[in-house]
């Protein structure tokens, strides 16, 4: 088999074999695949696409270019979940304790941020003391004890989309719909959850700009999944907006931490109990999702979700003084807020100009290297829906930064007020399943 | 400038400047862009295609990548004349003398030839003692005194396309029509004539299958030309047979100075004569193209044609007997005719598959190691139109391999034979200018 041949068969629109994809993934993860050749054949992947067959030999055989990870020795259900990335997406941290404290096990591998704000490992970290690197029997030993451990994915898990990754990133081959479902999905398959709840984020900050995309992106996922025999289910979540108020690790934190005392913003509430109940009844725990949600809704009113995000900072060595009394958490030196400068209603709100605004503040990073400030990053103070009067706090800006550029300017822009009325709208979009 | 946004640029159907293109040729020629990205950048050309504008800009950063011949020391136009490649193509060693006598300056660099049979130089390099590589100096002071110089290319010319068309040979983006066009126009462009005929192969043989095809090509590169101010045309010619009747470098020599002898074949005469007689209209040494072919004729019938050619090999140390009396050249030492196994017309002799097979009797390299045995190739006794008896000789292998495989099987396969009556074709398909 040559490569050139895989590359012209591709071009000129036809479909490959098991055995082919297996050739490629074997000579990427090699390396007797030159780069040169893997690019144009990503390219002609852009331009020719794959059909669903074809996507799931490529993520099954991605997903075993690596170690793939063992969770038969924990008992019960184990759960996943995996958001394509948003701007204030702090779920993992309240979903996790809430659906382990129902009883589902989540064992999840999660990765950094780059780019926009951290990810949810950053967030993390923002906890004094909180260990992200366990040993993989130390993870599943975790799991077992208390239902739940967030860690950080190790180097061997999925190589071959690691080199695809980098290659994509740097030759404008990220926007194909096949490649992303099986980078996704390959590495969801290899951390070897039982069943897997995909959020796909929708909009202008978000990676798919428009609910076709979307939905086209969601299905083939869900179809793979079943292809390679895990349950797997979407949802469709709105991105007009970032998620909730806070955007910023230690701020999200916080935020995720309000929640399990009952009392986050009401689109964050919402995705918690939509995405809790459809992990509860993929766990078999629910019957229903109505029983799902009232079961989440209870582990929040008894304090139980909250209890069990304790438990795992205690496990993974921070310091739970801070989930008990988040004041602790250190405060930036700079607070400086951002104005309306005329009346009307909030239409819109740039979660990628929020995104990197709250990047150069601190709050990410711009190339791996950089360190990230937990508690820099903007809270909103008003949400698409809410009506402004010129004078209000639109916004505020956390930062350790003396100069900070067009930060402010940036923040003002990214809201859009107009004079007429609008409703705040719904986070869920779509379920696919 | 970054490479990335050249891609996405390309890659979403938008037209690129100037500057961005030269900007690519400039990285692609000193290192700084890698393959890979350049190999993703090749794969968007061949799906978006580009401009005519784009196209020109890309081979006059081409052209201008390394050394430009300066021919202005050359008294009078300097013509020069180019073929996409087609077996049995021997025309440069008849027309160049030819045109030469005429009065036009034909100062040739030539290629070798990889697969099928050899190239032009591989062809002169049948008579011994001829040497292809001239200093510029003593190549233009030869074209001054009698006209006609034929050179292997010096390194330094064009050594963007070396490497784009190295990458594309092995990513699948060598049927690209603006990069086919753009490498053949910025070699003939750096090589300095002030007149350029292209002469663009149709058929199953030839590099563009389709007559539409070649049209679309042919019509971009005279545009090129005319952009870049230099008088650009071209034929299209059929490649539903091979040229004339010999196929390997000293058969072909043998052919050419047939030709020059007044006793060439038709379809190979007929080329002579339009391609001839365009080159004298574009050197205006004929004012119409009837008085471009009646000199083109004189030249044959008073032997002045011939007398050039000899007057080159004498110049670049060749033994002018061999032109003198062909029967010099060396014969194989196995000659194998093949038969017609039914009567019938030739509708269709197969130019690749005669080309390859000549390969494989010693007439061609398949790789640039191969050494070229230059008396080995196959002579057609038949061509299109004519008509066969079972156990006439449809072609004759020459060779000094003992195993020949199924060359013979090859070569006879290479014949399609039909009941039905079929005129010779036109060798002659288009003239674009």
């Amino acid at each position: 088999m040559r490569m050139v041949d895989l590359i012209e068969k591709k071009r000129d629109g036809k479909i490959l074999t098991k055995d082919e994809i297996q050739y490629f993934i074997r000579g990427v993860s090699n390396g007797s695949i030159p780069d040169y050749q893997t690019s144009a054949f990503l390219m002609t992947v852009l331009f020719q696409g794959m059909n669903e067959e074809e996507t799931s030999f490529l993520t099954d055989a991605m997903e075993h270019s690596g170690e793939t990870i063992n969770l038969s020795k924990i008992q019960g259900a184990t759960v996943d979940k995996h958001s394509t990335g948003g701007v204030g997406d702090k779920t993992s941290l309240a979903l996790g304790p809430l659906v382990a404290s129902c009883g589902a096990k989540l064992a999840k591998m999660s990765g950094r941020g780059l780019g926009h704000t951290g990810g949810t490992l950053d967030k993390l970290e923002s906890i004094p003391g909180f260990k992200i690197q366990l040993s993989i029997d130390d993870f599943i030993h975790q799991v077992n004890e208390i239902g739940l451990a967030i860690v950080g994915q190790t180097k061997e898990v999925d190589p071959a989309d690691k080199k695809l990754y980098a290659l994509r990133d740097v030759t404008g081959t990220v926007e194909s719909i096949p490649l992303i479902a099986s980078s996704i999905m390959s590495k969801k398959l290899a951390a070897g959850a039982d069943t897997i709840l995909l959020d796909v984020k929708v909009g202008a900050g978000a990676f798919m700009k428009t609910k076709k995309s979307a939905q086209e992106l969601a299905h083939l996922m869900v179809k793979i999944g079943k292809h390679l025999n895990r349950d797997t289910r979407a949802i469709l979540t709105g991105m007009e907006e970032p998620l909730g108020y806070a955007v910023g690790n230690a701020l999200e934190v916080k935020e995720a931490i309000d929640e399990l005392n009952g009392h986050g913003p009401k689109d964050f509430h919402e995705l918690i109990l939509k995405a809790g109940s459809i992990m509860l009844c993929q766990a078999k725990i629910a019957k229903t999702e109505e029983e799902g949600e009232r079961k989440i809704q209870e582990a929040i009113d008894n304090r139980k979700g909250l209890e069990k995000l304790k438990e795992m900072v205690i496990k993974q060595g921070g310091d739970v003084s801070y989930i008990e009394n988040p004041c602790k958490f250190p405060i930036s030196s700079l607070i400086i807020p951002v104005y309306a400068e005329k009346d009307g209603y909030v239409h819109h709100i740039d979660s990628l100009a929020i995104g990197l605004t709250a990047m150069r503040l601190g709050a990410g990073r711009a190339t791996m290297q950089d360190e990230i400030d937990h508690s820099s990053g903007i809270v909103l103070a008003k949400k698409v829906g809410d009506f402004v009067q010129k004078g209000d706090v639109l916004c505020t800006l956390y930062t350790n930064k003396e100069d900070i550029g067009r930060a402010k300017d940036d923040a003002s822009d990214a809201f859009l007020i107009k004079k007429e009325k609008i409703a705040a709208p719904s986070i869920l979009l779509d379920y696919i399943r």
